[in-house]
C-alpha cells in the first residue's frame, strides 16, 4: 500500500467511522470470491449503514477517484467482486432488511444485502412467495441476484429477477441517489431505467433498495421423474407439458445419463428408475395453494400416463409424499458429487432448445478426439434453453482449450456464454462469441456515458 | 418547402425510388395521428423494403442532418409519430412478414411492420398464441408495441410487450445494424440491450424485427361478471381469485358505476346485473388447451360461490357460452360510448391499489368543486394497478387544468402518467409527475449517447 494510499484510506476511516470502514486484517480475513475465502486486498471495505452513507462514500471514492467494487453474498461465480489493492470494496451488509411486505399490492420493499431466504421467510408470514429460488438461497443476497439477473429453478413460470422487480433505488457512479421505487406493473414513462441496472453487475451504480412482486404462496407441488429414449421424445414431452399444465409448469430439469449415473452411483443418491436410460426429466408442476390437491395430482399423473402410451416417457416415477419430492429434487440438486472428478471444467450456456443436440454430440466428439477419457456431464433447465456442462479431461488442462471449444460454437447459432451467471472477469474473452461489436460498441456508450469517470466495478464485463 | 429541403427531398427520392420514398401529396394524404386522419406534413415519407434499404436511409439522413421520425399502425394517443416539414417520416409497412414461427422454441420472428392480428393468425395456425391483445389489433403493428411497451387485457397473466420479446434488431441512430435476435430465455452477457430500444418511442433507434415468446394456445376460457358494494370487496376478492385461479387469472378488469350506467343505457349494451351496484368486475380465468373445460369450469363456479358466500360478491352471471363471455367483454371493450358525452377528456394512469380510492375520491371531489354536473368516468385494468378516466365538464375546458388534477396527485403516490400509452408529445409536460429530476437526467445521458446528433424522434418523451 502506497503512502497516499494509506493516507486516503486512513481519511475514509475517520470520515465514516470503524463500523463503516474496516481496513487491513479486517478486509484480508474476508472472501475474494466464491472459491477464495479470505484474502480480500481491497484498499478499504465499506459497509454504509444507509442509501445515504454510501451515496456520501461514493463522492468521497469520485473525489478521489477511487475505483470502487460492490460485493454481495459472495457466490457469484464469474469474479464480478474481485477487487485490486487500489480498489474499494463495497458491502451492503448492514442494509438487510425486509422493509415491507404488501398484501394486496403483492410487493415487497427490500434493502439490497438482505439474503434471498430472509425475504422467503418474511413473505412467507404473509402468505405470499417470491419465487425466485436456487441452492445458495442462505448467503446470496437480493442486491447480488439483482446484478447479476440470477434465474434458478422455477424460471419456467416465472422468469428470472429481471422479471420479478418492479422498483429500484441506486445510488449512481457520481454519489446521487436515484429513486424509482415504484409499485407499478405497468409504467410508460420513458426509458425503463431499472432495466439498466438490473444485470450489469455493479457496473453502472450500485442498487440499494428493491420493490420485488410476490405471489401468493402455495404448497401443492406435483413433481415426477420420467425418462426417455431419445432428446426427439424429451423435447416432445415438453410440448405436453406445455400444453396440458400451461402456466403450472414450474421445472423441466434435464439430467443426461453421465449426470444420473454420477449422483447415483453406489452410496451416493438412490436412482428411483433404472441408472441406463439416455435421458431424465424432473418435471415439477406447481398449483394455485387453494386448488384441489388431489384432482392436480390426478390430471397430473394422467398426463405422463398419456405420454407413456404415446411411447414419449419410457419409465416415471411420481413422488408420492413431500419426502419423496425431496428425494428426487436432490438427485438435480447435489451437483456437488461433479466435484469428485477434479480436476473439472464447469459451464452455464444457454443456446435454442432445436440447436441443442447437435451442438452437443459435436462437443462431444471433439473433446473425446482430444482427451479419448474425458468424461463430459450435461444437467439443466430445459425448459428454458439452459444447460449446465462439465467436463473432465483426465487431467489438469490449459482452461483456455476447453472453455474456446466450449463456447465457440455457440456464436453460430446464436447461444449465450452466460445463461444465468454472468460475466464479471472470468467470461469476459468469451462475451465476443455471445455479443456482436455493435452490441459491444452500445454497451461501451452506455457504460461511458453513465460512468464517464470509469470508476464502477472497472473492468468487469467490458 | 424552402429550396434546399425540397432539394433534398428529390435526393432521396432518386437514391431510393418512388416505391420507398414518398414525397408531396402522397404524404399529406397520409395520417398525422390517430385523431387526424390526412394532412401528414413530413419532407418525406420513407418505406424501406428491408432492414438494409432502411439502415442506408438512416445513414443518408445523419449525412443531411434530417431528424427522422418513424410512424406504425397510427393507433398511438400520445402524439409520438407526429412531423414537421422538415422531418422525414419512416414507415416500415413494407417489412410486414411473419418470417418464422419455432413450435419446441415456442418463438416467432416477426418484422416489425406486421400487425398484431396478423401475428395471431400465423402463429394460431401452428398451435400456439402470441398473447399480446388489445382492441386495435387490426391496425396496430407490432413495431408500434414495442416502441411503446403497449399493454393490453392480459397483461395480469402475461405482461406488457417487453415481457413477451427475447430479441430485437435496431437500426441505430447512425445507420448501423444491431443484430441482438436471440430466442434465449437466458442470456446474461451484460447490459439487456433490447430494453433500450423496447418503450422508448423511437428515440434511440428503429426496431426492425423481434423474436416474441409464444404459449401454447387455449380456448378454455370462463369468465363472470361480479357485483360489489365497495373498493374493498372488489380489492379482497381479486386476492381470492389469485389464491385460487394463480396465474390461470388473466384478467380482472373493473367498472366503476358511472361506466357501467352508460354502456348499458337504453338502445345500448343489456345490462346482464342491476345497473345499481358501485363497482362491477369482469373477470376472466385461461386454463391450458388440454386441460379439462368442464372440471375448470366447476371450479371456477365454486370459487364465485364461496365469494358470494363471504359476501365479497354480492351478485354475479357467470357465462355459460362463447356468445355470452363475448357479451360480458363488449361491456368493457365498447369504450366508444364515452365519446357520446363530448367534449371529454381521457386518461390513463396507474397508482398502487392500495392508494386508488383515496386518489378517485379526491379527484372525483375537486372536479365537483368546479364543475358541479361533471361526469367522472372509471374503468381498467385493476389487477394491473392501471386505471382509464374519462372525465366531461360539460363544456369544452382548458385541457391543462384537468390535466394538473389528474397528474399532479399521481406524484406523491409513486402512479404514473402514463400506464400503458406512453409519453410522446401529448403527455411530455407531465413526464414531472412521473419521474424525478434525477432518472430525467439518467434518461438525458442516454438519450445523447447513442443519438448524440438528436435525429431519432426528436422533442418526443424528452
Amino acid at each position: 500500500m502506497s503512502v497516499s494510499t494509506d493516507a486516503v484510506a486512513h481519511l475514509l476511516l475517520n470520515r465514516f467511522g470503524p463500523t463503516s470502514v474496516l481496513l487491513g486484517e479486517d478486509v484480508r480475513e474476508r472472501p475474494v470470491s466464491k472459491q477464495i475465502v479470505s484474502g480480500c486486498e481491497a484498499l478499504a471495505l465499506l459497509r454504509p449503514a444507509d442509501t445515504q452513507e454510501l451515496a456520501s462514500m461514493v463522492r468521497f471514492c469520485v473525489e478521489h477517484e477511487l475505483p470502487m467494487v460492490p460485493r454481495a453474498g459472495m457466490t457469484g461465480l464469474v469474479g464480478g467482486t474481485v477487487t485490486s489493492p487500489d480498489e474499494v470494496s463495497l458491502s451492503l451488509e448492514r442494509m438487510n432488511r425486509v422493509v415491507s411486505v404488501d398484501r394486496d399490492a403483492q410487493t415487497a420493499v427490500v434493502q439490497a444485502g438482505t439474503p434471498l431466504q430472509a425475504i422467503h421467510e418474511a413473505v412467507q408470514a404473509h402468505g405470499m412467495q417470491f419465487p425466485l429460488d436456487l441452492g445458495a438461497r442462505g448467503s446470496a443476497t437480493i442486491g447480488g441476484m439483482l446484478s447479476t439477473n440470477a434465474g434458478g429453478n422455477k424460471v419456467l413460470r416465472y422468469g428470472m429477477t429481471r422479471d420479478l422487480v418492479l422498483g429500484l433505488e441506486v445510488v449512481l457512479p457520481d454519489g446521487q441517489i436515484m429513486n424509482s421505487m415504484y409499485r407499478l406493473l405497468k409504467n410508460n414513462t420513458g426509458l425503463d431505467l431499472k432495466q439498466l441496472y438490473i444485470g450489469t453487475e455493479g457496473t453502472l451504480g450500485i442498487i440499494t433498495q428493491a420493490v420485488l412482486r410476490l405471489f401468493p404462496s402455495t404448497d401443492d407441488r406435483h413433481a415426477a421423474l420420467c425418462a426417455f429414449e431419445s432428446f426427439d421424445a424429451m423435447v416432445q414431452m415438453l410440448n405436453l407439458m406445455r400444453a396440458h399444465a400451461g402456466p403450472a409448469l414450474s421445472s423441466y430439469e434435464v439430467m443426461w445419463n453421465a449426470y444420473y449415473a454420477l449422483v447415483t452411483q453406489p452410496g451416493r443418491l438412490r436412482a428411483p428408475l433404472s441408472r441406463d436410460y439416455p435421458l431424465y426429466a424432473l418435471i415439477e408442476c406447481e398449483y394455485p395453494a387453494q386448488g384441489r390437491s388431489a384432482q392436480n395430482g390426478e390430471r397430473f399423473a394422467q398426463t405422463l400416463q398419456t405420454a407413456m402410451e404415446q411411447g414419449l416417457v419410457i419409465d416415471a416415477v411420481i413422488a408420492q409424499s413431500e419426502s419423496e419430492r425431496g428425494a428426487l429434487w436432490r438427485l438435480r440438486d447435489e451437483v456437488h458429487y461433479i466435484r469428485t472428478l477434479s480436476p473439472i471444467y464447469t459451464f452455464d450456456v444457454s443456446l435454442p432448445i432445436g440447436q441443442m443436440q447437435a451442438y452437443l454430440r459435436s462437443l462431444r466428439s471433439e473433446l473425446r478426439a482430444r482427451w479419448p477419457d474425458a468424461v463430459f456431464i450435461v444437467y439443466g433447465h430445459v425448459g428454458d434453453g439452459n444447460l449446465h456442462l462439465a467436463i473432465s479431461c483426465g487431467g489438469k488442462e490449459d482452461d483456455h482449450t476447453i472453455e474456446q471449444l466450449v463456447y465457440e460454437p455457440l456464436a453460430a447459432i446464436g447461444g449465450s456464454v452466460s445463461a444465468e451467471h454472468g460475466i464479471g472477469l472470468y467470461k469476459k474473452p468469451y462475451l465476443q462469441f455471445s455479443r456482436n461489436p455493435v452490441e459491444l460498441a452500445v454497451m461501451r456508450s452506455v457504460k461511458a456515458a453513465l460512468d464517464p469517470k470509469n470508476l464502477m466495478n472497472p473492468g468487469k464485463i467490458l
